[in-house]
């Protein structure tokens, strides 16, 4: 496995044996050149930012929930270090032709299509596809390159270097719909003039583990743990993501009107069990449970339909139903999946766009539950309007637009759909993430606590965003992750069996404490603080009137886990 | 001399007797204040910021240049401490009312005037003077409350909390044009309905100094000393602060196309010399020399005229002709004093106006050197029009939505007329002010440096930044104050005689250096670092054409004095 350097100003290739990454991958492995190679105060868009694309150490071995890539680079929107994984199949592609990750240098003026095979890198112009919405551009394409390929994809967001801009894998049906959402990394891409890669795996061949009987054996038992895990092998197959959505409703959770409130008049009309029965009902394309992996077990990925049974958009999940409907005030499935369908188009985060899109309608330049305007508004993301970069440099800014008061955002990225006030372990994510208010840097919904107290949160969290670095560092969902509660002698297994070196749980651990170490030294050179490490004001001062509670975890015990704090110091 | 607190969610009024602040007046008044009563990390424009106006010591003496009044906040442009001064004769009413200091807390969502006079305050409602241009707001005022009144504004762009919001007083003439322009303050008075406060000095006696025959004196040794220098004497008098667009020109410093270079093939006719035959030719009312406070001997202010030899705008200074001017390739001082004009009456800083202009047209959303599309470009600040917002959030946001490389800004906001790349201690200043890229926190144009060497810069910044913190904090004009040459002990005995305590040079510059702890220590805790104590990234690589200089005046040597620095470190 090898990385590639790629010098988008003079579009020279070199490969780069300098550097042992072996047991490295994903999150570990572009944190680790975030940290190493770009300076912490470097302007996101210029030439100093790298934009990483890294493999897990288990992607392409076959392991259920195990094909994710990572993309990191220092964020746009949050100044700070950002990494973003996503499953599908083009991380895949990339590492049947051998590669671990390819490292984006310098910035350039026009757009390229990277086309990457066992003959090398070309670089082709993208006049094409620029200005495309992303499945038309996934499509010529695939006309281009043949169906065989998968595409790494920017939108139009990322052309115009909006924050809000994702970056698209592909799923294993060709849909462009695996988002990189998160921090702008469409935005670093679009500056360094990465519109597309596309990879090509002709001729080469599948990837095999070095010691095949004892992989086998331990995909058994990991495979078995996956099974016997209830959400896993029941919710998430069933209801997917959208599962959450009354449960969050009860706690009082999900966000309502720019995060006003906790539960939503109209959720049952926005449940998991509502999109199920409407997918099923439809018929047709959709289906209520896809795998975005090639055997995942999983399968937490929707196609929604129209009426007529058509592909709407895919996947319809929790996150998008929470921010671009119940935090909008709406609450139909079909309109949320416009939305969604546009988003996807536009290659742009859901959970900014509608942080975005909230903040504007508390401000009454839009209107909650205005359908119409809404869809209006989003569409000018494309045109490039002016009101179209307003949205499209994320709620943050819209708030300081706006004059708003209430902007629900920490280190300037828009919280993921789960109100603070009453899931108070993520609020401790939120604030104290190297990611900013990313829930996948430490999901604690099913941590063993009251979600409304105060106790107990700080370790639930520091436990989940340490695991999760693990998971995000192998190219391991943190569904299936979680799933294997805390084993993980069992994912050592694996490795030891795939790569043919002994990895122990304990080098696991290690390797994700030693990650969000880098990035917290990023992140203080970048010039965070403990200052950073807080949740918007009116969390602390004003009730979510769902959960009756406000945010309340003491400020220094959260400070235990901060970008101040000894936890992750380096050592040198 | 009394410090009022007004309440402005239940309007409530209370004299502060609780703590001594005798002998704080101006920035050190404000930056004590801020520092000890306003949560560093809380949101700007909610209920924990607190908005201050405060005279300086010698405010209302009679002393030349030394009517100066601060206002101070947490900024919403910077996100640190802000304190800005201005001139005219609001702050010398306040003075006759025996009041020191205004202080503004809470946030409403309603606009009020605040009436005060000998009889209390008085809190009338604003509706009156809602969205119109300043000059015709000060002329409601004037209706109502009568014409010996002075006033505290903000515009249009105020009421919609923009960052770029200025507060304006006025001048003898009764034009509210003198601008606390810098930091957004006007967003601030904006959050808590302050649109307008109006000074009645009704029946109130003129302040008279506690010993009047050594005041006499020293006024006549300090007026000497201002006389007798050339800056102060002759050129200011003559050309207003406009006669440093030839020095800078040729210093390769005056901003052009967005800082893109530091000399404009135009400048000849943007100079002072212009601008003085100009408005010479003309007459009417026009003057090449005002004072914008009753005995001013400096007069470095003026009035412009159109061609029948009425008002446009007044004054037109170099920050206006170098943003508005020169950096937007706009080479006519009829185009400049329009946008000049309108920028006053919206109420909006000229400096980040300009800069967020430049910015947009280095995006090639607007260009370089059209008067009209720039002039319909502002009159959306007005409209409110997302557009209009967009300039409204300042250069540094502008930067973000349309994905800028170069910004020319510090800790988010514009620099001011002097390319740091060819005037390097302003670069220091820049870097180093706890008040961001602001030139009148450490003005070192004069300084005996190498303007375009690396070397003593940064001690020239160092004194300039605490000499006009004592400035700051007596409400002297610090062109006055540098007429002094050093000479603390004639103010020193000014003050002596004035206030009727024995106050020593020492005492000033301790003072000053306090403030400048409290501020440092204030921006600490709302989490700035080193990290922001720097300027743009293609400030150090991209050579400025004209002065053929890069900024290389080393970081660790700006670190000395910068936010981490020992320097500026509080004892406890």
């Amino acid at each position: 496995m090898k990385i590639l350097r790629i010098n988008m100003k003079d579009l020279s290739v070199k490969e780069d044996n300098t550097i042992k990454y072996s047991s490295l991958g994903g999150r570990a492995l572009t944190s680790k050149i975030v940290h190493d190679e770009v300076p912490a105060t470097c302007h996101p868009l210029g030439p100093f930012n790298k934009l990483i694309f890294a493999n897990g150490v288990l992607t392409g071995s076959g392991a259920s929930s195990a094909d994710r890539y990572s993309i990191g680079a220092k964020s746009p929107l949050t100044g700070g270090i950002k990494e973003s994984n996503a499953g599908g199949v083009s991380g895949l592609k990339l590492g049947r032709l051998g590669i671990r990750a390819l490292v984006f240098e310098d910035v350039r003026d026009d757009f390229k299509i990277i086309h990457v095979s066992k003959n090398g890198i070309n670089f082709d112009d993208a006049a094409p596809i620029l200005g495309k919405d992303l499945s038309e551009a996934a499509d010529i394409l695939r006309e281009k390159y043949g169906s065989h390929i998968a595409v790494w994809l920017i939108g139009v967001s990322g052309e115009q270097k909006m924050n809000l801009a994702a970056i698209a894998g592909q799923d294993k049906e060709g849909l462009p719909t695996r988002f990189n959402g998160r921090g702008g990394l469409g935005a670093v891409a679009g500056s360094k003039g990465v519109k597309a890669i596309v990879l090509d795996d002709e001729g080469v061949e599948k990837n095999r583990p070095i010691d095949k009987d004892a992989f086998r054996e331990a995909m058994k038992t990991y495979h078995k743990w996956l099974m016997e895990t209830p959400g896993t092998a029941k919710v998430f197959p069933e209801l997917g993501t959208a599962g959450l959505v009354r449960t969050t409703n009860t706690l009082g959770a999900l966000p309502t009107r720019n995060f006003s409130t906790g539960s939503f008049e109209h959720f049952e009309n926005i449940s998991g069990e509502k999109l199920r029965e409407t997918i099923l009902e439809r018929g047709g394309e959709g289906t209520p449970t896809h795998a975005c992996m090639p055997g995942c077990i999983i399968r937490c990925s929707n196609v929604y339909v129209n009426k007529a049974g058509k592909l709407v958009t895919s996947p319809v999940e929790y996150e998008n139903i929470g921010l671009l409907g119940s935090n909008l005030g709406i609450g139909d499935l079909d309109d949320i999946a416009e939305l969604n369908r546009l988003c996807n188009e536009y290659g742009v985060d859901t959970i900014e766009t509608g942080g975005a899109l909230g903040v504007l309608m508390s401000q009454n330049v839009l209107s909650y539950g205005d359908v119409d305007g809404t869809i209006k508004a989003v569409k000018e993301i494309k045109e490039g309007t002016p009101f179209g970069r307003i949205i499209g440099s994320g709620a943050n800014i819209v708030g300081k637009l706006y004059g708003a008061y209430r902007v629900p955002t920490v280190k300037g990225q828009t919280m993921a759909a789960y109100d603070p006030r009453a899931i108070k372990g993520l609020g401790v994510t939120y604030a104290t993430s190297p990611m900013g208010a990313d829930h996948t840097a430490g999901q604690v919904i099913r941590a063993q606590v009251d979600h409304h107290s105060s106790e107990g949160q700080v370790k639930a969290s520091k436990d989940a965003q340490e695991s999760v670095t693990i998971f995000d560092s192998l190219g391991m969902c943190y569904f299936g992750g979680g799933a294997i509660q805390g084993r993980f002698d069992l994912i050592a297994d694996l490795i030891t069996a795939y790569i043919g070196q002994k990895v122990t749980a304990e080098f696991l651990k290690e390797t994700a404490l030693d990650t969000l170490k880098l990035e917290h030294d990023f992140n203080r050179k970048a010039g965070f603080t403990k200052a950073d490490d807080r949740l918007p004001e009116y969390i602390y001062m004003e009730e979510n009137p769902a959960s009756k509670t406000v945010f309340d975890v003491p400020q220094e015990e959260m400070e235990t886990i901060g970008v101040e704090s000894d936890t992750y110091r380096l050592n040198n």
